[in-house]
């Protein structure tokens, strides 16, 4: 469960508070330096005895775990893990919405063990299991499965995006029915979980890609760092906080969403293919024109810190705009707030043994209660003109409807069957 | 630099003391259970300030650091990264004796810089360099790099393995020039470091294969808790302590080695693909007969503990051995004291698209002095019997002789031109 607001532990929703974990509101003294990397969402789990103190030697990031039932999905308000893989479903024929439901339930049991260290159903290396190293696992709905359960309440925004000038897409990385999301601190626990929920998936249907991102380690920043990505630029400085009113607005307003989406929201995420041996021909100040800011600390060109506001007014001595017209920043602005996502992107990178040919960018990633309202205006502003779009291609794209969360006996996706 | 023994905090040889750095041995205590996770030879850096005690929001993995320079190069006796990347080269036909020391010398001084946190010498991402995460690069000279720099000393083991029944050997994961071995706790640092570092060797040659490894991520687990790979086995029990006697004979010792090896050792990485599919239909039992030991916690299948002494001579009350006779542990121990290796391994995993061809297993890799007479006759009986060989096949094999490291002026493999 992502909680209600960043700090509370709340037991899981429909069930009792479990026995074997340590909610982070009673352990944070004793875990010192450490809770604060953790995340706010996420609770250290302690031996098997009851919720006393856990021995020094199990406070480790390992054991935290991130609560699986709520309102919310988890993975999406928590602080993001190092690593995450995205893997993308395509149904098969004869998967009709009776089918979708079974899945769907099979895979919400076996999420639901897994976020909290426990082995799958059928878990085949149940030890691989015990490290969940703040493990999520979110769901989300391609049109193609909301279309084969309730063909009458797909959103009006589900669905492949507009064609933008700079897409070269390929169909590998685009499209699918259901998405698995699955984000943990231990790449070790992604593979299994990935490995056992896809098993879930065999009978029902294939996967279609499979994405895999990574970020900092825990425990190589001061929580809270902005990420940089792989061109070396922080990337993410303007994003709603998790539990603002801003972010409630943002991400979970239904707007003119179908009923069974309340608590829920869209997910897009787009492979952006980057150019690195190209950007690295372009100097530095080259490169901070380009975005606006600062590579050193991310600094808008008009201020002295990250989070400065930006002064898209300010003029050079000859009359120049400071931060240039096709600057990144200012494309990717909108007067109109409605325009604007939560953005939780990874890294992603596969070594190439063709030289020339390597496969790394961003992983971008953006949750928005209207894919068509927020998401696209924006995408739309940066197709016209921006100048990192001399480095960067979009070669993947997919959007999804991520439905809320649920009860300790229910699954998600249950509200479209409703 | 490798410690001479473990916890043990010298200066880089040839070196004066870093002013940035705090050395573990002064500020462990402040640092508390953290320091347990970072492994003996690790230091963490302070700011900009002399050698006190860090502020508390220092104190991260991310800027802990194993010293480049030492009698030996670092990245076998470190206590293994979260992340591993082989980067096999192929020298181009015109790179002669004088180019390859060139190129020792350029890749040595960005080792030095990246693995101590600083920016490579035309770094072109700077700011990536500055989470260091125990950032470790490690070189091997494959038989093709030796001969051109001194044909006559060339190791006699220095070579393609025998082959073995069991192979699938392909050429895409095996051979190479010249190996740089990339391992760091944050996978943002292994992928930068590799990128500088591939940079450096364009004008000399090509990327044969890369192979991407992980393990538990840093705060994952206990220190010295031993691997588990991808069939959920305890990986690894058996192996020597560095820093022990028997670490020095195994790994270090000259033996016959040609001079320029002292203080070297010897490499071999194989990937071994593990039929996880074919392996899950197996049950409990038949795994931990096929291995000997306990799935649950690694104990032999005589004993209680996972670093219980086997017994092979134990038989079960109808007289079989406790222990079968094609039991991988049985199978992998050699009466002869001189048989063994240091194991140093990676989980690898592809995640697949096309069903049921998932490129999963394990990068075996270890080190010892002479290959021909420590790996081999224990590959060799593997070969011949071990009931693990229905579940796994090694797909990709390389042999590379790793140099002695050098002093804050050398360059690794300066003794080959000696």
């Amino acid at each position: 469960m992502a909680p209600d607001s960043p700090g509370s532990a709340a037991a899981p929703e429909g069930g009792r508070p479990s026995r074997r974990r340590l909610l982070l509101g009673g352990g944070a003294a004793a875990v010192g330096g450490a809770a604060a990397l953790v995340g706010a969402d996420a609770v250290l789990r302690g031996g098997t005895g009851g919720p006393g103190p856990a021995p020094p030697e199990e406070r480790l990031n390992g054991q935290a775990t991130v609560p699986f039932h709520g309102r919310h999905q988890a993975g999406i308000e928590t602080p993001p893990q190092a690593h995450g893989r995205f893997v993308a479903v395509d149904l098969g024929d004869d998967a009709d919405a009776e089918a979708v439901r079974r899945l769907l339930r099979l895979l919400s049991d076996d999420a639901a063990k897994l976020t909290q260290g426990d082995a799958a159903l059928a878990d085949s290396e149940p030890e691989l299991a015990t490290v969940p190293a703040r493990l999520t696992v979110t769901f989300g709905f391609g049109r193609g499965l909301v279309q084969r359960v309730a063909p009458e309440r797909v959103p009006t925004w589900l669905g492949p995006l507009p064609e933008f000038s700079v897409d070269r897409l390929r169909a590998e990385w685009s499209g699918g029915d259901l998405l698995l999301q699955i984000c943990a601190d231990d790449p070790v626990t992604v593979a299994h979980a990935a490995r056992m929920l896809t098993k879930d998936v065999r009978a029902f249907g294939t996967v279609r890609w499979v994405q895999d991102g990574f970020r900092r380690a825990h425990g190589s920043e001061a929580g809270g760092t902005t990420m940089r990505n792989l061109m070396g630029q922080v990337d993410g400085t303007v994003n709603v906080a998790p539990g603002s009113e801003d972010f409630e607005r943002i991400v979970w307003d239904r707007r003119d969403n179908p009923e069974w989406l309340r608590g829920g929201t869209g997910l897009v995420i787009r492979r952006i293919a980057m150019d690195l041996d190209k950007w690295d021909r372009l100097d530095r100040p080259g490169r901070e024109e380009a975005v606006g800011r600062r590579l050193s600390d991310g600094a808008p060109l008009t201020g002295e810190n990250e989070h400065d506001e930006p002064d898209f007014d300010a003029v050079t001595p000859l009359g120049f705009p400071r931060i240039a017209e096709y600057a990144h920043i200012r494309r990717a602005r909108s007067a109109d707030p409605s325009e604007r996502v939560f953005r939780r992107a990874y890294n992603y990178e596969r070594p190439a043994t063709e030289p020339g040919e390597p496969d790394a960018g961003l992983l971008f990633v953006s949750y928005q209660a209207d894919v068509d309202r927020q998401f696209v205006p924006i995408q739309r502003r940066l197709d016209e003109l921006d100048l990192l779009n001399e480095w960067i291609s979009p070669i993947g794209s997919a959007v999804f409807a991520v439905p809320p969360g649920c009860g300790a006996n229910g699954f998600v996706g249950e509200t479209l069957f409703a």
